[in-house]
């Protein structure tokens, strides 16, 4: 074992703790408290193996998982930016791209390259793993949202044309995840949780 | 798509969110509060990829890591059984294994199956997925407890032989990886953090 280059694995592991801090705008379903980002990241990769068979093309499965289980590690830095929130996601970029240089260089040189081109290709969502990925990020605060009969858009007064903007790159995943993605969206804006715009 | 089918996905999915609620012995680090369930699968899961190169034998790395992100889905009846607690012990199987038919039973027929089989294969720690995963799951806390200086350990009046016995099977995962966690154990004995015994 090279000791050096272990201790640079254990630190970003550790590094990455600090997720369990950083809160999204989303309930636990119960809803006693927000969700923060590593319990997202977790639910989103059992997502991946779980709906896998939804996926429109094949994909590497275990680059999928991984992609979900770092796709938020820059938050550390950078916070969590809500998804409706055009004032914070105008900075979100530098202020996420930063991060990643920060906090990818903890792992060896190989690791950090490996993990650091797995975090780009998650936010450039062309590739299958990187397309079914993202239809998980998208969905999984859906069912969250519609589990807790829609608080956090009734609180946060969002608009039908928002949220089918932030699903929207769930198409290019799973048309079958989308369609189900658009049936719940309606229901809600049936229901007055989302509004109609 | 099968809606019957995606709907009893969708209900396991639901109802994995729980372990969110399912709190541990050890904190996380900075020490503000104690780690969930799906906290410690997430992180477990991150390790089996980043750590994968100590394996002592070739093993599917995404079998791993979904062993990892449901290891401990049974505690969502079950509980939390700490490490330490012989009482909670003589019970514990009794418990998970009645847990483990109704959640599994959540999903479709074959994913029931195969969860429950992954999670079984998990327990009996023979195959080398099972034996590399269990090695995280031993590493992860003592990595945690090590960074907040011992804490947990000087708080339940652990001894160096119940550390070493819980930490054992990592041997038959990972040679580097045990050698290691002995170094830490051996640090805290030394620091008065665990006791001598």
């Amino acid at each position: 074992m090279d000791r050096e280059r272990f201790g640079r694995q254990i630190s970003f592991i550790l590094e990455a703790d600090k997720e369990k801090n950083v809160f999204r705008r989303t309930h636990i379903t119960g809803m006693n408290r927000l969700e923060n980002d590593a319990e997202h990241a977790w639910h989103m990769a059992l997502m991946v193996y779980l709906l896998k068979e939804y996926a429109d093309e094949d994909f590497n499965v275990a680059k999928a998982m991984m992609m979900a289980l770092i796709h938020d590690v820059v938050e550390i830095d950078a916070g969590d930016t809500y998804a409706y929130d055009e004032e914070a996601a105008s900075t979100q970029k530098e202020r996420e791209t930063a991060a990643a240089e920060r906090i990818f260089a903890l792992l060896p040189d190989d690791q950090a390259n490996e993990m650091h081109s797995i975090f780009d290709e998650f936010e450039e969502g062309v590739t299958p793993e990187a397309r079914f990925a993202r239809a998980m990020d998208n969905l999984q605060p859906l069912l969250l949202n519609n589990a807790n009969e829609g608080v956090n858009w009734r609180y946060n007064k969002v608009g039908r044309s928002q949220v089918m903007n932030r699903q929207s790159s769930t198409k290019s995943g799973s048309e079958d995840i989308w369609r189900y993605s658009v049936n719940i969206v309606e229901e809600n804006v049936k229901k007055g949780n989302i509004l109609k715009d």
